[in-house]
């Protein structure tokens, strides 16, 4: 496997600047004062299609050709990389078609309509969503995209932190939520090419916990069973992120629900921006106490926005 | 009344910058595409205290001598004025006293504790709360500052468009919610100055319409159980702010309730930030069809960002 090098990741950023928002990056006065640091918010979730997902989703798809997109891309995913494929096959004049479980929720849903991807629902469980999805590239011709393990996506993704650390350099740390482990991985290479004394830590919901306890035993563990809110981290590693974190990040820490909740609505609030539950998942990881930033220049991705505001967690 | 020259809002420009944010001008392209026109955002629900607000809290609190503020600064406001007012007399080490109707939302007189302002509740109308507060001032001898009817006030909110115009130049259209007037006056003012091809337009809440009562009817009408969701806006205009807008702003417009909240919905779900019901009242005028904006460069002044989050409108 060829790891991205800085190189490749160069190419990403110039691929896709046209067609993404650099995406600024936001300070709290007040959440700085109750972390005791300086927290770097870079905020994704205004990213196009509202979250960092249309970075790989566009650096994989503008890196096909005409031939190769005639039948269209494919993909299953809960629905930012689903949002984003979408978006992303828009833009190039082809077709997406878009495995969902059929407990997505409702705004990510909407969105893939939005930009004119085809659904198709199933079960919520991996071999419901890859069954579904063989079914579609088999009758289709369709390209597979997948959401994470994807170097193309990596790459993609590792733009975001690339952008982060040009916009706030010297960062002590980046902290980044990890599901399937495509932003972390392409966080962990960013910071390793571009400011190597940058540490990289990710964050996981204690109730997904599959890349915690693959990162701290060694050894690849799926998700089971994962019942979070933060609906952005419920698959597992991949056998390409995987290794890549194992190598390149620092540490993995987890934390619960509750916390979850609280460092959501604690951005909403302070910032008055509107975060999903997965963006809200390294903050957690302060407000926890699970990682010590005190005194330190901290950078947190974001990840996305896009959240039912018929359905708040806090109700 | 000597109304605002350049000069003096040049000043109070001057005397706040070290104490309110320089807010962004944020862009969605897809409420572009819906309104067929080019709108920049003003982003006053990220400025301190979360409201412009502070803009003119902070220029009447520091042209005060530390003689002046002795015994304190008072006030009466639904909300916003009120915690500006109580940051600004916190940064000058003084006490704020302040008079909230008791139908306050909860965010609101949190806001003003977090800034150590002393509460007084009263009933929920202009004599109830100017009875309360001339009680007030008579017994601490605190200096009151009115939360719009002040030309200091007027100067500070001016602030608002004049910076908005360096941010997006050429404007052919600057449209902010009224309630007392004092955003929209200043906000008059500053584009009479600065960009004098740039018309004035203010939205104002159907139910509660005295500003367009008085616009259009050339007398001054006071604003008669005002019961809208635009919390920001029920206050009547002042004998100050009155004859400015008279004389420089172009056009009044009024929107229904349904509307704002469609608005304020668009607002959080595209742009993925939060804004009070107030904020989103000029976006309703485009949705609506009140102002025809198509093909133009339209300025929006999202002028709060204090909501709520466990009493949503949509629920």
């Amino acid at each position: 496997m060829d790891i991205p090098d800085l190189h490749t990741i160069e190419t990403a950023a110039e691929r896709i600047k046209e067609h993404v928002h650099r995406t600024p990056v936001m300070t709290s006065s007040t959440i700085d004062s109750f972390c005791e640091a300086q927290l770097f918010f870079k905020c994704e979730n205004m990213q196009k299609a509202g979250a960092f997902k249309s970075r790989g989703a566009c650096n994989a798809v503008f890196s096909l050709t005409e031939e190769q997109l005639k039948n269209g891309v494919a993909t299953h995913s809960s629905g930012n990389h689903a949002q984003a494929l979408a978006r992303a096959a828009m833009l190039r004049n082809t077709d997406a078609y878009i495995v969902m479980p059929e407990t997505s929720p409702k705004v990510k849903i909407a969105g893939v309509k939005t930009y004119g991807g085809r659904i198709t629902f199933c079960k919520p469980t991996l071999q419901a969503r890859e069954d579904t999805l063989l079914g579609i590239t088999e009758r289709t011709g369709a390209l597979e995209i997948h959401p994470y393990n994807d170097l193309r996506i990596i790459s993609g993704q590792a733009t975001c932190a690339k952008e982060l650390l040009e916009q706030s350099p010297e960062l002590d740390m980046i902290l980044a939520p990890v599901g399937g482990g495509g932003l972390l991985s392409g966080t962990a290479l960013s910071a390793k090419y571009l400011s190597p004394g940058t540490k990289v830590i990710a964050a996981e919901p204690e109730m997904a916990n599959d890349a915690y306890r693959s990162f701290k035993e060694g050894r690849f563990i799926p998700s089971e069973n994962p019942k979070t809110i933060a609906d952005g981290l419920l698959t597992s590693l991949g056998s390409i992120t995987y290794p890549i974190i194992m190598e390149y990040v620092d540490d993995i820490v987890t934390v619960g629900e509750e916390g979850i909740i609280k460092a959501m609505k604690m951005i909403w609030e302070r910032m008055k921006i509107i975060v999903e539950p997965s963006s809200a998942v390294p903050l957690a990881a302060i407000i926890e106490q699970k990682v010590n930033v005190r005194g330190k220049r901290i950078g947190i991705i974001l990840s996305g926005g896009n959240v039912d505001l018929d359905k708040l967690p806090w109700k």
